[in-house]
Formats: C-alpha cells, structure tokens, sequence
C-alpha cells in the first residue's frame, strides 16, 4: 500500500535538499566556531572554494541553477529544536557543557551569510564573506552540495539497475575494507568523511556499517548530525583556519612566528584531554615542533594531516622524546590520504610506540572509484579554505607542496617566518 | 511518515508466505498440465522431494512447524481473477487461448492435494499422492519452499549490514555476469530458475536485471507470475515427467519402447512451432533419437538438459543431418548446469551451426556461492519426482548415470529396452 499523504507531500518538494540541517557539519567546525566566536568574532574573512583537480569541469557537469537552490535552501536552515538540546545537552568527548549558552544563543539565532558564485573556466568561484564564526560554517555544507550535485549529474545516465548495482558495488568494497579492518587488534578509527562524501545518505550507510562492522573499534563521526541520530560519538578538534586566519591578522614578522602557538594557547585555556590535538603542519612540522613552547609537550596528541604520515609521526615521536614525554602516552591520528592499506601499514608501525587512531575520510565515504563509465563518480580533491582575514591574504604551507596556498610572495615570507625548507611532493589525490 | 495501517496490517501476518500465487510456477508444468488433463487425467501418482546434496540435512536446518504453515498457506491458494485472465487472455508463444476453456475452469476450482511429510536421517520425506494433474503441481512451490526457506536459516545468523552486504554482493556478482552476458551477439537467453532459486523475491530482482541488462537477448522467464507482473514471454516447454509416468504405466517392454514417443505424439497433436522442442534425454538420448519416427524430425529443435551438453548437441545435429533436416534450421537449447563461461562456450561452438538459445537455471537465481561463512547459501540439488504412477516405479536415465534414478532392477530393464550402454558420468552441482 503507497502512503498516498507522504507521496503527495514529497511531490511538493521544490528541490531534493541535499544540506538539510546546519549540524550537518563536522564537529570541529563547532568546536572552531566556538573558540572564534569567543576570541575573534569581528575578524572579517573570506572563504573559497577551490578545485585542485582541474580536469573535472565542475561548472560543466553541475546546473548553476540547481547550485543556486541548494545554496539558496543551506541559507533558510536554522538550528532545530532538538539539535540545540543535543549541543546543550550532550556529552562530548566527555564534557558536558561543551558549547557554552552565549555561543548557544548565537547560534540558534544564526543564518548562513549571502554567497557569491561566478563560473570562470569552467568551474564556479564560489566565495563568502563576512564575520568569521558565520563565514566559517559555510565550508561543510558548500563542499558537500558540489560533491553530491556532481553524483547526481553523473547518476543521471544511469538505468534504474545500473544504479541499484552501483551502490551493490560501493557497499561490497566498503564491506571488504570493513572486514579488513576488523582483523586489526586494537584498532581506533573515525568518520572524517563529511566533506567529501558521494552524498549524504550514503555517508550515513557507511557510517552505520561502521558501527555493525567494526563495534567498539568504531570509535565515531565527525558529522554531528549523523551521531545525533545514530548516537555515535561526534568526533573533532581544530583545523588549520585557526592558524591561518591567525597568522594573516599578525601585524609584523615576529607576530607571525607567534600567531600558531597563539591559537593553541586559546585552546589550551579551552580544552583539555583528548581535545588537545596539536596540528602542526600549517607552516611545517619540523619548525612548529622546534620552536614549541613546553606547555604544548604535555598535550595529549598530534594530528598527522599532510607530508608522509609515517615521516611525520616520526618527527612527533623524536619531538616528544627530546622533550622528555613518554610518546607511549600520546596520541597519533593519522586523518590524510588514508585507506584500508595505508592504514594497516601505519597501525603495524606505531603501535606500541604511541596511541594510534585514524580519522577516514575520503576513502570511506566516497570510494566510488572505478564504479562508472570513465571514472566519473571517482572522488576529487576539493576543499574550501579562509583566503583573507580583515583584507590581508592567508598562506597555508603544510607539509606537502602541492597542498601550499597563498600567493607567492607570502609563501616565500612564510617560509624564511617560519624556516621551512626543501619539501617531499606527495601527489594530492583527494 | 511511517504507513501506520501498512505496519499494522504486516504485523497479523502469521507468516511471511514464500509461495502467494498458484502460478508463481514454472510456465511448462501448466502446459503438461492441460496435457495430463486431457490425456491422462485419472492416472494416481506419487512425487516425492529428494535431496541429492545428502551433506546438507534439511531437517536439521529447517523448522518443521515453518514448513508445515508454508506448505498449509499453499494449499489455501486458488487460481485469483487476474490470474485467470492473464492464463486465458494472454499470448504465449505467440498463440492466444493456449489453455482451453476446459482446463481453465477445472484450474480455477483446484486446491493442492495434501501432503505427506516426515523426517529421516536428518532430511524430509516429503511426498504428494493423488491424481496427477494436481499433484504434479506440487513440485515446483514445494522446491521453493524448501529452498527458501533454507536460505531463511542462514539469512538469520547475520546482523543487518551483513544481510544488506550479502545481497550487494550477490547483486554486483549477477550484474557481471549479465555484463560478460551483454557482449555475446545474437544472444536468446530466458531464466529457468523458478525451482531452485534462493527466494521469490530475488528471482524477482533476476528477472528484471536481465531485462535492464540484455534487453532483447533475454527472453522470457519460466516462471508465470513473474512473466504476469513485469510482461515478458513465459517460457518452457515439456519435462522428464511426462516420459517417466508414460513410461511406468506401460504394460510391456514394447508398450515402454513407445512410451517416450507417445509422449511426444500427444503433444505434437496439440502444440506446434517453438513448442514442438524434444526433451530426448530421459531414457538416453543417443537411443530416442535413432528409434524416433521421422515425424519427430520435423519438431522446431531439441533441449539437451543432462550429459556433456556439446556432446548432446553434436548428437542432435548429426541425427537431423541423418534424417535429411538442415540442422540450421533447428533449435538447440541448452538447459542444465549453465553459468556463463559455458553459455559463451556453447554459444561460440553451435551459433552457426544450429539455432542456439539458453535456459539458465540455477546459477542465475540462485548464485550465493562464496557469499557467506561455510558456503552456507551455496545452491544445493533438491528435485521433486514422479516416483510412481499407478502404483508402478518410474524410471529416469538421462545421460548421466549421477542423475538416475528408479528401483536398480526397473533400471536395468529400462537400460535394456533402451539400449542403453555405458554412460559418462557428469558431476551434478544442482
């Protein structure tokens, strides 16, 4: 028996929204939201959208029309009753409290700034400008509208049984990881994969696969929508916005050298256990790590994010070690170009010598490679990052050249700033 | 929205019927049907259900109370409106009013007799006793029902992401096979796996893949109900049954030498075109064919279903050559232990040579080999026979000696009558 009511009622759906509540984020982005709101709330930014992979033509393949309905919908959201209890209410990473009601208060109230989309080339310039703490929560939810208009334009083609065994197929290979994963004794590992997710609903499969696949070993999501549904664990900390967004409002040289270890002050006063993550390769591990102060010796982790993750552990392990901590203590989490192989690999090295966790994401939401005519579903490395802070260019190095962003001349600054040197190129996959 | 009368309505189910439709049979069991009804209406026989895979015991697997709902639900089945007017309005083999009026009349107020079920050394004596045409009847929802629900009691050890990965799995496995499929020009192929399937609901899913993905290289499907929903050919033609219960009711070895012809004598009365399809192997088909009246050459083509099928075909052709037929002409379908590796073989050997087509049994509908722990859904070879006719034995030869079957003296007379010699044995899979 068709329910005649809810057939109706999905007739007079204008658009299929593809953002649907303004949770449907990453947790971090909250968490960031938090400290920026309360430490930085004037500071002016613009975010972008980049796509570093240039021969998927987005503005080709994606109507701007059907873009302009999604953005236009992400902007009517508010926070929902019951996401706000949720903030308020539940316990993150064993805090309860965790979002403080003035910043509660702020955000029930918030609406997503305007947005401005141009085609040029063959892809959209998409860009938001405005306060920090609004601007900032656009990054997720623009990511994902592009990511699942781009399935869809290519899911079109599709006959009705060729899609069905698409989604057979993506489910088998998450499956066969999944299982591959199990075998691991002690494995930690989380959904990163908000971002660059095939969709939504199929991030919330993946997901609950996790869940039924790997029980404890699953440790949660970085989507706070997804684990106030399925009540996982929201999982997150900080990216490297902070530190860049910083570091473009530093008024001089001696600023700048300062402005990473300033953001994670403010955290420090913030947070504690395991939300102290450092993240050290926003202008090169080696340097932050050096010039460190002692207080950030004892913080509980460091987050692995671009270079050679083994290399870059490495590096942490011989930082800890010279500062006189016991790195069996620590927290690595590897969260950059991870799949089922490098993840084996990585747990096989570390463990024993640090704590070891993973943050999965592209490869666990959005491996449809290999799956349609011409590779047409395989994921693409996009991202969306702060540009400018009051008027003045940020620079991201990270510990991989193909991922430094900024324009040339504040890269060099950056680097004689922050003594970075000669560095290994990893090919940027997603 | 949830449908709330839906959700309450499948509550008083008392069970999940695997069989809901009296035509949810094989499409040749209701033309030998109408057959039997016209030519042999009162003869008494016994089918009885033979697993012949002995290391899976059924009776262990299978709760005894859920086979006896499932097969009481069946007999509280009758011939529906619709299902009449599909039987008597329908083309089928491009004849309208294929099912006279008589017969249809008596199908509309016929019940299935009741069965006899036991249990022994771990399997189940299942066996069906009255008059043939309604007891024949029986064989094919009885196969289903046991196959079905066999699969039911390994399905039921997994959690939900393992059943939903299972059916991707077998999903993605299908749809590959249909791919390797696609490639063969000139193609006719049409699914023969009502009787062995893994549940109605995946033959179902089989059936409309092979539409989507072969278009008009498939065919058609067996099975009635199927053919009704989703308007394709029903496709089949005449089985061992008929030469068997013939054979048994034979008064002499002289009357049984013309049993197998008399058969076919009846039906050439009936049928014509695409019907007229030799099923020559129940006695030995090198022995049929060289004692067959010349009448029987003129018949639209052949079906090898046991023995070496190349070596089947081969017989066939060089038998019509003989009697002067061009076997180009012919029709040659393939119809026992099929995958694709041996449809592409046996396509590329005969296309050319005769006209080639496919009936796919077991391997299209029920393919879970591989898919879970101990190969636990792996098809098995469950038949359901005419052991008896009038209190006499049938007899079955084949061309394998693995798929014999009768008391060992009736089959050393049978072997004698027919001139059967030394067979080569054929492992039977299914």
């Amino acid at each position: 028996m068709a329910d005649i009511a809810t057939r109706v009622h999905n007739h007079k759906w204008k658009i299929d929204p593809i953002v649907r509540s303004l949770i449907d984020t990453d947790f971090y982005k909250l968490l960031m939201c938090q400290s920026v709101f309360r430490n930085k709330p004037d500071t002016n930014v613009t975010f972008s959208l980049i796509n570093r992979t240039k021969t998927i033509r987005l503005a080709e393949l994606v109507d701007e029309g059907e873009l302009r309905e999604q953005l236009d919908h992400i902007r009517t959201l508010r926070l929902s009753r019951g996401e706000s209890t949720f903030l308020r209410g539940n316990t993150f990473y064993g805090k309860r409290q965790m979002f403080r009601p003035d910043f509660m208060e702020w955000f029930e109230g918030m609406q997503l700034p305007p947005y401005h989309l141009e085609k040029r080339d063959g892809q959209y310039e998409l860009t938001f400008e405005g306060k920090w703490p609004e601007v900032m929560l656009w990054e997720i939810p623009a990511l994902a509208v592009l990511m699942e208009l781009r399935s869809r334009a290519v899911l079109e083609r599709l006959g009705r049984f060729e899609i069905q065994v698409l989604y057979a197929r993506a489910m088998t290979k998450l499956w066969e990881k999944i299982e591959r994963l199990r075998q691991i004794d002690g494995l930690k590992i989380a959904d990163f994969g908000t971002r660059r997710r095939h969709s939504f609903l199929w991030q919330d499969w993946c997901v609950q696969a996790m869940q039924e696949g790997l029980g404890p070993k699953f440790i949660g999501t970085s989507n706070c929508l997804i684990a106030l549904r399925h009540e996982v664990e929201a999982i997150g900390t900080n990216a490297h916005e902070l530190p860049m967004v910083y570091s473009a409002l530093a008024r001089d040289d001696a600023e700048l050298a300062q402005a990473p270890y300033q953001v994670l002050a403010d955290w420090h006063e913030e947070h504690d256990g395991n939300l102290r993550i450092i993240l050290p390769d926003t202008f090169g591990t080696e340097g932050f790590l050096s010039r460190a102060p002692d207080w950030l010796t004892t913080w509980t982790g460091i987050r692995i994010d671009s270079g050679d993750p083994a290399t870059g552990a490495e590096t942490a392990i011989r930082w800890w070690q010279s500062r006189g901590e016991d790195p069996r203590q620590k927290l690595v989490i590897f969260s950059d170009g991870l799949d089922v192989g490098k993840i084996e690999e990585l747990h096989r090295q570390f463990t024993g010598r640090v704590k070891v966790s993973f943050g999965w994401g592209t490869m666990l939401t959005n491996d449809f490679r290999g799956l349609v005519p011409d590779d047409g579903l395989a994921p693409f490395s996009l991202v969306c990052k702060a540009v400018s802070a009051n008027g003045r260019p940020t620079v991201k190095l990270s510990d991989n050249p193909n991922k430094a962003m900024g324009p040339a001349d504040q890269i060099a600054r950056y680097k004689r700033v922050f003594g970075v040197g000669d560095q290994a190129a990893v090919e940027v996959v997603v």
